[in-house]
């Protein structure tokens, strides 16, 4: 099921600028800023997976890159599943047996039941609290729940108010509709010198969570941003859709693109304060795979690295059998493993504009490795070339054989057999990737090696 | 060698039954008792490679189970070998210088040297000193000798008891014929759903030896026992044969049917107080070496997972390079490894009630799994399917999506790519293979997966 | 890129004289002299990658074995390469301002920048500083430096004399040519029963430094020897070429031999205190490599494996990925790793004749392997043969099976499927690979194996 690697050569990206021209820009200083009031403008917007806050956080996207936006109407089929009715909050309350409404949309989008059946009526508390939700063990907190697959709905509230509701008959209103209409996603592609293509996806239907996905969205803008105006070997493909549904639904309107998607990282929770995560795609040793732990690897920061699981985000969809693309997830805390997940206090402050920096500047770190990554072929594989009358290794022989370039020329030359990646070269020989890349564009300019597409 | 491996679906073993309906009950509390008497009434029997010891032992054997007797006659060529002379044992002593029988087998089978040929004859004890065998470093046992391949004959006693016998003449009576008989096993074949076979193997030639092998007899027959009104997907075949040319035999006689046999035990020295020995097969990976060492690791007792070495009990055999079975050796200690072994000190003492019925308990665990353990292959690979529909999912999102059997399908429709065995799928996700067998079942009822033949 | 193996048997080649027959001897105790005399024998002549001292050496070779030597005119191709032209030295020499000859290649060939092109004249010292190269750090030693690619000059001396000479006006003659000659190496090739090739190559360039690499000329020298008048399964090719570009045009010279190479080995360093250190070839998991492990292993001798590197002597060549062939490389102190490397201080007292000779008896151990390695093919693969007819197996049973060559019969008759060698089979069993070998050659000579083409 995996899409074929074409073989072809990319003559044409044998590099002609000077070397490590391709090499990415680290994140700017105080690039995390812009990436918090980002967040901060699209906090209040009330994301589900079909609706308005979706339209609006993509409008708010498309001010920063160029985004094509897609509708797909209610009832397409996708996959085994089928697009649901778009979901309209007009308001959404409780009223106390006074009158007074003590549960309001309005005040935290979080206290409506996600994608919650409009509802008119009146009920005794006794009546009302099976479809209250709260968090016992977090008195102060709003749970984050959701209810796509059945008509109904519900309130959530902290416990602490839920504990002070006096008995008696509340009004209920949900002023919501369920009706025919459409799921949308975003794409942002940025086509380069290959039409393979490098995945970036991030899920746009959380509403008011930060590190989930405010953080995502915020740094998957900022990463296509940088890569605008960059020249580029790869079409960089950058996916905002809902997660499961949307994803799914992208993916079935997109499968044809899927065979040239050659690596992918799902982003999410990459702005709070834990250690990174990177978890595999299902292949286990994709180059996006190895790439992930290198970069992690070489900053020094705490990390680790995971199998992949059936779980998690829409890593999910990517990594089905059926498709088994080598999409990993790059993460800080994961999904699950902190306890402001999926509640009120994934807020603003959870997410700071310093850790976003870092997780931009390690993605950046990644695609540029990504860029330059390749598989050499050596066009003079017989005994070494002689590097000196190319002007390419010193000339007096002697003790000083030990400079980097020259090593890094030599492993090059070396392995330039058609299966190992510049990057498996450089964790071989221990020699950094971009001296092992300087070292290949030296030859390739000289017409020694020749890259292939990896 | 290794037999081919169909492919073509087992369609008509998609469970449809209830979840875990061919799992197989524990062995019952008790259940050791009676495999102790089984041991007790075949101990006396005098057994050899051929002969009536063997054909009693199988006649006791058939008391319990459906067993087919073979007779093979002397001089058939199996492979390299040649069924040899059957053995016949009227009488066999020695009397010392005063008249009195010293050694007699009517005392202990172990006295004589098993496949002893006919001699009567008077002779000083310095000239019969040689032909007597004895353990030293064990003064109060009988040792175990053998001598199938040259036309000879021996005692063996106790050290203690060569040492006080006193100079003079001694009268011997070897009243033994090795004359054209045949070479008998016994089978037990239940047919199953498939033609594919599973074949569970116990030696069946050793006199008056408990744990090696009437331990292994013993439960073997009441494994079969069990099986035999059970709702079988495999055919099982219990082959009691002698060891060795036994075997032998038995391979030159269903070589046909060898292509069939998917996995394989040897049973031996299972009733002893030591920890258990799995000694894996040749391959080294199949199927029942996974399982194996599944089901010891999961009891949480004390074992050992060995390599395969060329010697040991009868997997030598069917683990010969030309065969290559995956067959793998079930011990508690292992051939050779205690000091009882082979001498008149491995009797009915030795054997326990209690470690016989925890082997069977393991070896019921084990094809427990064998029937159930499958590669499945979705019939939806793109994307997860919709589980909520099919009523196999919980209908409200949240926080419990921990459960288990939701994250077991989630697993099992992840790996469903017909390369993963349930069994892996178990190992990898840390999941009990029990419920990763059950969300398989509940997947397979709504059409989302085919199981294939393993 | 790699060789194809061939399949055939090597029918001639079941061993038909005893068990172990084709072992070779130990290196004799005293060995070590005359190989440390005619490293004293070498040592005065002036090497370079051309010319008279090339041949010299040669010559003193051919006093020992068997030598073929070719001259590859200056201007001839050698892949990426050019033969260059051959260099000729007379006198050369600086003189003070006194007149007085301070710097003479009289006195010391690494006096002179090897390859140094011809030049007369005076100048100051303040110019001449700029040719003359010492060690501040070793101020007694003279370095080796060398300058192949560019036509230009130079001295080397010891730093404490640098620093004592006088300012004023020096002479300097560099009386060389460097004209149209030719490039110089020698072979030694000993046939044998099969054209399968056992290649030994060692570097013949260096002036006047003992280590690297008169120790192994030496060795290699002495190993020829030991192996002219023994019966050979391989034929054996010892090269003795200038490093490079001698070992360049070598390979271009004699392409078509190289799909022969089954087993390689570069000496080099050999005659030193140092640890022993095998360098694995580019493949990791060639069947020298595997040997080289094991011998140095059974020595009980420290030492390091380690993997192949694009870097250190001609394994370089032999392993480019064009040839990519099992050639692994064999030294004490490895290149540069030690401070008296490429200084006059790699003399003949660094050298020892007890390293020497234990450095040949490693070499000799490891082509004793080579010689009896094999893969095995049973002839008999269905159930074990029976061995007690064949007088291969102790006739009467019982508790004497643990008899080291019976079990190492079992061992290759089950892994004689035609994939394993005789070592691997010695690694996995933990017998002594000449136990497992006479195990082997027993079977052979009962027909129950036959022997294939490694």
């Amino acid at each position: 099921m995996n899409p074929t690697t074409s073989t072809a050569r990319r003559e044409d990206d044998v590099p002609t600028g000077k070397a490590g021209a391709t090499s990415l820009p680290a994140a700017s200083p105080g690039s995390g800023l812009p990436m918090h009031a980002f967040c901060t403008e699209l906090y209040p917007l009330l994301r589900s997976i079909t609706g308005q806050g979706v339209r609006d956080t993509l409008s708010a996207i498309a001010r920063h890159i160029p985004l094509t936006v897609t509708e797909v109407p209610s009832g397409s089929p996708a996959f085994d599943w089928t697009v649901p009715p778009e979901w309209t909050v007009r308001e959404a309350w409780i009223k106390d047996p006074s009158g007074r409404k003590v549960v309001d949309i309005a005040r935290h989008n979080l206290h409506l039941v996600n994608y919650s059946a409009p509802f008119k009526g009146r009920m005794p508390l006794a009546e009302l609290r099976s479809r209250l939700f709260s968090l016992p063990d977090r008195p102060d907190w709003i749970p984050y729940r959701t209810q796509y697959f059945k008509e109904d709905w519900g309130f959530c509230l902290s416990h602490n108010q839920l504990q002070s509701l006096p008995d008696g008959d509340y009004e209920v209103c949900v002023d919501t509709t369920l009706a025919a209409g459409s799921l949308t996603f975003g794409e942002c592609v940025l086509p380069g010198r290959s039409t393979d293509e490098v995945l970036i996806s991030a899920h746009v239907c959380h509403p008011s969570l930060a590190n989930d996905n405010l953080s995502g969205i915020a740094v998957a803008t900022f990463l296509a941003k940088a890569l605008v105006d960059i020249d580029r070997h790869y079409t960089y493909r950058f996916v905002f859709a809902p997660s499961t549904i949307g994803v799914i639904t992208w993916l079935s309107q997109r499968e044809s693109v899927t065979p040239q998607i050659r690596h992918g990282l799902v982003i999410s929770g990459v702005g709070d304060l834990g250690a990174y995560n990177y978890k595999r795609s299902r292949r286990g040793d994709a180059d996006i795979d190895r790439i992930l732990a290198y970069v992690l690897k070489q900053s020094g920061l705490q990390h680790t690295i995971n199998p992949f699981i059936p779980y998690g985000y829409d890593e999910r969809q990517y990594c089905s059998p059926g498709f088994n693309l080598p999409v990993g997830c790059f993460s800080r805390s994961t999904y699950g493993s902190y306890p402001e997940y999926h509640t009120s206090a994934d807020n603003l402050d959870l997410v700071r504009p310093e850790h976003l920096e870092q997780s931009l500047d390690l993605l950046l770190k990644s695609i540029s490795i990504v860029e330059r990554d390749r598989k050499m072929l050596s066009l003079n594989p017989k005994c070494e070339p002689q590097l000196g009358r190319r002007g390419l290794y010193s000339l007096v022989g002697g003790h000083n054989e030990g400079q980097k370039l020259q090593l890094a020329m030599l492993w090059v030359l070396n392995k330039a057999d058609g299966l190992n990646t510049l990057l498996e070269v450089a964790i071989e020989s221990g020699i950094g990737f971009d001296v092992i890349y300087d070292a290949a564009v030296a030859l390739a300019h000289t017409g020694l090696l020749t890259s292939e597409v990896a």
